[in-house]
């Protein structure tokens, strides 16, 4: 990593110390080294610059402020949520302010309405934890519990319950949201039907924090549900496995999550966690989970699946009741990507329709051989995303191998009908994949965007857009 | 209305022939008479130039030509469904051309993927034909099913069943869309997980037509669902009607509508309709439309809400199981309306927290008494999205007492965290309350990405923006 020296003048340090106060402005490395990066993996990862502040402000207006400041001097301003993203969306590539939500803690449930009012830097797991206190439930689970709502709206996350839920995007239904020029805007509020005007929350979720900074956002509740259970279907065969979760959506049966994982995987995580994992047979494991509002109903799907999982040749399934062994099921399987992180060159979130899954996947496999690369395979079955984690390989001309891995696959997942991210996003390591693959009149319009909210380019610089 | 020459030139109307040929171009008055108005009470209708051609594409290919050629000739276009807008939406206020998407009509359903592939022109009713003919179900009512799907999407629709399944926008995965300029452009598709870039399909959702024109869609569906049941449940005391409303969500109970009448105005409407209005007690009732996976969920759920209407001092309720008589519920509730129309200076669509829309109403009957004019009240209590008709009133200054009354109500609403429009949009006759209402940050970058996508302000001029 290149030192060079810091860019940002002492003038500038002594304004944002005016505007957050002293202590929430970050300049030494030993402090400002933890913001740098996030969880991308760490061969396709960029490069942070090492001229970078930190700054921590507690509210809307300051962040306002900074912003103001920022485009006065042409500073770069990263915003940082929990640093779990993918695609290193929030990574500092540039010298400027790595400008950190961590305390907008704010959260406000109103029972009545079944909403929560809640600040940037809340994480998923503290918003659960607040809910469930009061016993309510949020309903998506939009994966890492580390990461800030801020950061899940500005990537419109997934994760695995939505199937049922859907993405993040369901669930918000206002945001505050400073603009790079200083405006601070509230889109929306607690209201479940809005028509005023063209929806510009819509644009700002997703947008990866180029956009704007949000700073607050109304996200919908829902009375808790009682009753869940969580099977694991075994196959042998990986096509059965891919090929029945069309059909259990089809069936009427609309479970939280139908995942699936291979075996060897997920018990190699689970041993590296010091957990069992449940299900010894077949090759290839859907975990789906369901969730309903009656006994008699859980009782009912859960037999209708097993039903249907005969009839792709499933083999004996496991079905977790109690909370904790549901609950050590899915550590489980959140922990298994992040296991498999340090042998990882790159994570492909590419998503189809779901009856394409089967074939993508197929062809997945068949270019890996091709090309000699290894792979694994998790994924959101249900959803039809899939994460192909490329694994590092040895052998000559290696770097290409990978580049012709992945434009090969993300090929194929277009002609499927498909998109080369379902939800990590671009961030900046998807950025020659998007730019390849995107219309060029779609892309016209989405510069034309960045330049109308940001005509100075100020607001994480580089992201998304070429 | 004001006669003038017909500002299109034998040249343009050439032109138009030439892109979709002779029988597709109207110009005869007589012909063109029923493209010039939606179902906007008349007393706030603006009025239509009667200078107009009728155009009527078959595909996005002379969608795209049409504005092309319009955008040479700097020529006003006015996108049209089926006109069941009620705020003047569509109605073409300049000389120019009416492109109506009638024509527009395939449907193509994928049963693996649970999507249907629809055509701008093809109405709501059509649709929810074609997919339960085979054994699928388009989960939202988005309201008059003479709608069309591209008007459905422009106005991101709301309707009933909202409760549950939220507006149009949650259904719609991908749009085909031609800009002003002429590109046509492919958002989304059959995909549950979408995150490339900028969701500019979320930016055309909602904006009524004048950013770009929907020639394609495509929907999510969902396996039907066989047990239904419609509950009509009498109250003596609106407040109790309303505050009961938020409580059935809070309970776990999710129906798919919670509507709010007036037992006088719903059994008036069947009478109309020659039908007969099943519930004769209460002044004030909520129709609930309950849908379940399983008979006994459908019991369960009945039996909560009947012990829960209880506490809140309900009389005696209606339980509609069999299928006609469910029906026959809705087809009144959804005419209330329509025979309100006559009577109706004005429908407001004031959306406010659900557990707030108690005190918006009392509030708005207390306006009405003082300011001296007559109301009647409907809506998707579930939602908190009232539909407020204004009476027709005699007496004087009675234009200034209308102003007043919505001056003053929405400025309530606001209050109370709500908004101008559920669901209705703003058009040509929400404008200046839009205006007023609306900050003006949140105004300019709206008027910055019209701009940006109709520089030469051809589409749908003057709709939503001033």
């Amino acid at each position: 990593m290149k030192v060079s020296p810091h860019p940002i003048s002492t003038e500038v340090v002594k304004e944002l110390k005016q505007i957050v106060g002293e202590e929430w402005v970050v300049t030494k490395k030993e402090l400002t080294s933890s913001y740098l990066y996030d969880q991308t993996p760490e061969p396709v990862r960029p490069t942070a610059s090492d001229n970078v502040i930190v700054v921590k402000p507690k509210d809307a207006k300051s962040v306002s402020q900074i912003l103001i400041m920022a485009n006065k001097h042409k500073i770069p301003v990263f915003p940082r949520g929990g640093g779990t993203g993918l695609v290193g969306g929030c990574i500092p590539t540039a010298s400027g302010i790595v400008l950190s939500l961590e305390r907008m803690k704010n959260i406000s449930i109103d029972r009545e309405n079944l909403f929560a009012e809640v600040e940037a830097g809340v994480t998923l797991g503290e918003l659960i934890e607040a809910v469930e206190k009061v016993g309510l439930f949020f309903p998506p689970h939009p994966g890492d519990e580390g990461a800030q709502l801020g950061g899940l709206i500005a990537c419109n996350a997934g994760g695995a319950r939505a199937v049922k839920t859907g993405v993040m995007r369901n669930y918000v239904k206002g945001v505050e949201v400073v603009l790079p020029t200083g405006e601070i805007l509230t889109l929306g509020g607690k209201l479940l039907k809005n028509n005023l005007g063209y929806d510009l929350m819509q644009l700002i979720i997703g947008s990866e924090g180029t956009l704007g900074i949000i700073t607050k956002a109304w996200v919908r509740l829902s009375p808790k549900q009682l009753f869940y259970a969580t099977l694991i279907i075994p196959f042998n065969h990986r096509e059965k496995a891919l090929k029945i979760a069309p059909k259990i959506l089809q069936s009427g049966i609309s479970p939280l999550a139908i995942e699936y994982v291979e075996r060897e995987l997920v018990e190699q995580t689970a041993k590296e966690l010091n957990l069992n994992w449940p299900c010894g047979e077949g090759l290839h494991q859907l975990i789906i989970i369901l969730e309903e509002s009656s006994e008699e109903a859980l009782l009912q799907h859960c037999e209708k699946l097993l039903t249907l999982s005969k009839e792709y040749e499933a083999l004996e399934p496991i079905i977790a009741e109690r909370s904790e062994e549901q609950k050590q099921i899915l550590k489980i399987r959140s922990e298994i990507g992040l296991i498999l992180l340090k042998d990882t060159i790159d994570i492909l979130d590419i998503s189809v329709p779901p009856s394409a899954l089967s074939s993508l996947i197929e062809e997945a496999e068949k270019l890996a051989q091709m090309i000699g690369l290894k792979i694994a395979l998790l994924g959101h079955a249900g959803d039809g995303n899939i994460h192909l984690h490329i694994l590092k390989t040895e052998g000559s001309n290696i770097q290409k191998r990978y580049e012709e891995y992945k434009t090969k696959i993300y090929q194929k997942a277009i002609e499927f009908g498909g998109t080369i991210t379902g939800e990590h996003g671009i961030g900046c390591i998807k950025k020659p994949y998007f730019v390849q693959f995107v219309d060029e009149n779609t892309l016209k319009v989405m510069k034309a965007i960045k330049r109308l909210f940001d005509p100075n380019n100020i607001l994480n610089p580089g992201k998304i857009l070429p």
